[in-house]
């Protein structure tokens, strides 16, 4: 699939590169890489995001902004058209080539590479772009690392493969600025974020015997701290990292009265997915979603009264 | 030189294996690799240590309790006999190999394996144990696996080089537990560690226009708390990770109005040794350590004063 990939690719021009929406370390280092590979071998190409976080601005570096008329589409990292946001409606049913790593893909391109063992859509790339003729640039090798450290929460999620660790050996022996990307990626903190946890910390709650811990955003707290959407990423981690807990929850107050709710399980006992069932949510084993709504109080209740009923039966 | 320390453990038996005080995974999964190892070749040996911290009693499984009069001192992972803590009077000068990966390494033995190149030192015994003719086990596997991915942060530090990450890629490919490893390692906290950060972030202060953050785990906290020593370990990454901060300060009160102060900088800009020379302190360029005495108001005033000059001249 890799060759006939980059034969389809040699092929043609005009590429109009799709990521998904949200963006993430992976489907920008994966547009840019391939971006950046197909300018190299002469070829007309741009990409096509809905927003590049600052934290990944440079790796758009070496780029060169081009105008055409497009005449083909790829997407990488989507799993879905649903997913390309904003960019939808202009690309629907037009992708001629997907490459992506999700086992869930339901994209129907005429031409796919999808490969669901691979850790990152980026450690695909690293397979690809040499066989298109274009040669590993230093910038395609950072958003190629970029791509494969985030989506392995850098070689720490269990998606990571021997394959995963070998070909992020082979990309730092050519040579990537893996010492600034991993300080960016993994190592800073915004001010407002460091607020934000400190704030939640201080909603940390355990039930049931401390198996259960929940926090919550609440809108005071958002407003207090002056965070937009984004900046709330990540918080669903928190409760489930301490020792003993095996139902994590974190509620997000989306309007007065409203709340989005994480559940974070060791899969083994208890399944999210299950617990979240309950409140017309779904998800997988280890991480599921709901909205529970009413007073914090209220909300809390239930998702406790939930909890207990979860690990009585566990 | 590993072919040297090969054959002289080939040669020898009845082996006292020493660890470093205060021991980490790379020391312990260094001493407990080798242990397994020489016992798989029919050799008698132990592991002394000053105590094996709760997270890392799993990688003792395989090892065979023995009694034996000791014929062979190793170190493995000790910079200098200092670091043996209560250990250090009955083995000073009596080591015969020094297996180590720190630069600083002053260890007088007849025979030393010391490779500063290396990320860990279990890293320089993936290369030393099969020369031993000893199968690389699982027991062995997650031991150097653990020793190498909680020396590198997972891979995350400067010290990971492509060799540290083949080495990973080639222990992952035999088949280890990084699931249940980087788990316990990375994203465990005990709950008692939970309420320290939250009580910790309460007293983040920002100083010079925010190009300085300090937090303090005053005594007040960790009575509070109820934390020992090993458990305030880790906190100086705090304040450094905020974006835009260049010297983050973490002030540990021992005892009333004693600090001990660690101080982590971008080395590129303000040197951490020579902002804590000042205080009589020392460390390394992006971090440094000192003490400074005074009420906690007093203290750091004194290291806000330090701040801002640092910053005006950097």
């Amino acid at each position: 699939m890799i060759k006939q990939a980059a034969a389809f690719l040699r092929e043609r021009d005009n590429f109009d590169i799709l990521t998904h929406d949200f963006p993430d370390g992976d489907t920008l280092g994966s547009g840019f890489a391939l971006c950046i590979a197909l300018q190299s071998i002469g070829k007309k190409a741009r990409v096509i995001t809905t927003g590049v976080p600052k934290d990944f601005i440079f790796l758009q570096e070496g780029i060169v902004p081009m105008s055409f008329d497009t005449q083909t589409v790829v997407s990488v990292d989507v799993a879905d058209e649903k997913l390309l946001g904003k960019n939808r409606e202009a690309y629907a049913g037009k992708i001629d080539l997907c490459i992506d790593h999700h086992r869930t893909n339901v994209i129907q391109a005429p031409l796919r590479l999808v490969d669901a063992e691979a850790a990152a859509n980026c450690e695909i790339l690293y397979y690809l772009l040499p066989e298109l003729g274009a040669e590993l640039t230093r910038g395609v090798r950072n958003n190629l690392y970029t791509g494969i450290a985030t989506d392995t929460g850098c070689f720490r999620y269990t998606n990571t493969t021997a394959k995963t660790l070998r070909t992020a050996a082979a990309l730092v022996e050519l040579g990537c600025d893996t010492a600034y990307i991993n300080k960016v990626m993994f190592e800073t903190k915004t001010k407002k974020r460091m607020a934000l946890e400190r704030e939640i910390l201080d909603t940390m709650e355990y039930c049931c015997g401390d198996r259960c811990a929940i926090i919550a955003a609440t809108l005071d707290i958002q407003n207090r701290v002056g965070v937009c959407d984004g900046e709330l990423e990540g918080l669903a981690s928190i409760p489930r990292q301490i020792e003993g807990v095996e139902i994590g929850i974190t509620m997000r107050e989306k309007e007065p009265g409203v709340f989005k709710v994480s559940v974070r399980t060791d899969e083994t006992r208890v399944n999210a997915a299950t617990f979240c069932s309950q409140f017309g949510g779904g998800g997988h084993a280890a991480a599921a979603g709901c909205t529970v709504k009413g007073t914090l109080e209220q909300a809390k209740a239930q998702l406790e009264k939930a909890a207990g009923e979860a690990l009585w039966t566990a």
